[in-house]
């Protein structure tokens, strides 16, 4: 299972690319989007578009997308914007053909450290040891919120395949 | 000057073509552009962004866009949802080289009515004077208001021209 895990952004969009086979997750790529404060909020949508576009071309074997779901916002105005910026990602994931799931802050640290209240340095941690790294991407926290997203996805998915006994 | 006027939303997306040329406004095109319920939210998304792409292919004499600002909206989930839909429609507008003007819905009561506190209908029937139109579409709100959005910028950049003296 290959699988495109994204944390969204206007002025960062973090994106890692995890296969898992054989019990094992590997990490095929990471990058992190980054847009300029001095252009404006459509040329910034563009910019996200067009190079998340070119990584998709890029890696074909991707079967499975997951973006983070932002449920709750104390900043309207800034989650509206987060949200334009989603909204193009969402475009070009379901333009390439690859299904998009969602999951709240709260449903990735479930899948990563088994409870909901895990802090964000546990889950970064955790990323970090299953990817077999030795040190996750500094100053990239949403590369690596990008990569645990990818991972929810695949825990999630492995534990959906136990239940129905497959 | 011909600009184009759209109200975003994830169900419909109300769309006006303006000309605005001798004192006179006319209305050059106008359509609702529908998503299906039963689809996903991305595929919303993509079909929006297709069928804008595709409005705006045809009217290559568009000079402006004026888009509704949601500054404020008391549902969060919903606000989230249409900023997703304004998203793919400010990408379209960008890359086609089309500049973006946002006005909130007091601007538009504003810029139509001379004062802030007009009623939506007020609003859709100076619409229709102005345009000259016998009645506005039926049951189509959002078609009336993507042109409201249209004159409203028509109205503003006429304002600005006279402050400017040109």
């Amino acid at each position: 299972m290959t699988v495109i895990g994204i944390d969204p952004g206007i002025d960062r969009v973090g994106v890692g690319i995890i296969e898992y086979t054989n019990n094992k997750y590997k990490l095929l790529f990471q990058q992190l989007i980054h847009t300029d404060k001095s252009l404006s909020t459509p040329q910034r949508l563009v910019g996200i578009y067009e190079q998340l576009q070119e990584i998709l071309s890029n890696w074909k074997q991707i079967e499975a997308a997951s973006v983070e779901k932002l449920f709750f916002c104390k900043n309207v105005t800034n989650a509206m914007i987060v949200s334009q910026a989603r909204g193009v990602i969402c475009l070009a994931l379901c333009q390439a053909g690859i299904p998009i799931y969602e999951y709240t802050p709260m449903q990735i640290k479930q899948a990563l450290t088994g409870y909901g209240r895990g802090t964000k340095q546990q889950v970064q941690e955790l990323v970090r040891m299953l990817l077999g790294l030795k040190e996750l991407p500094t100053k990239n926290d949403d590369v690596a919120d990008g990569m645990a997203m990818a991972i929810t996805h695949i825990n999630t998915a492995r534990s959906l395949r136990k239940l129905q006994g497959s």
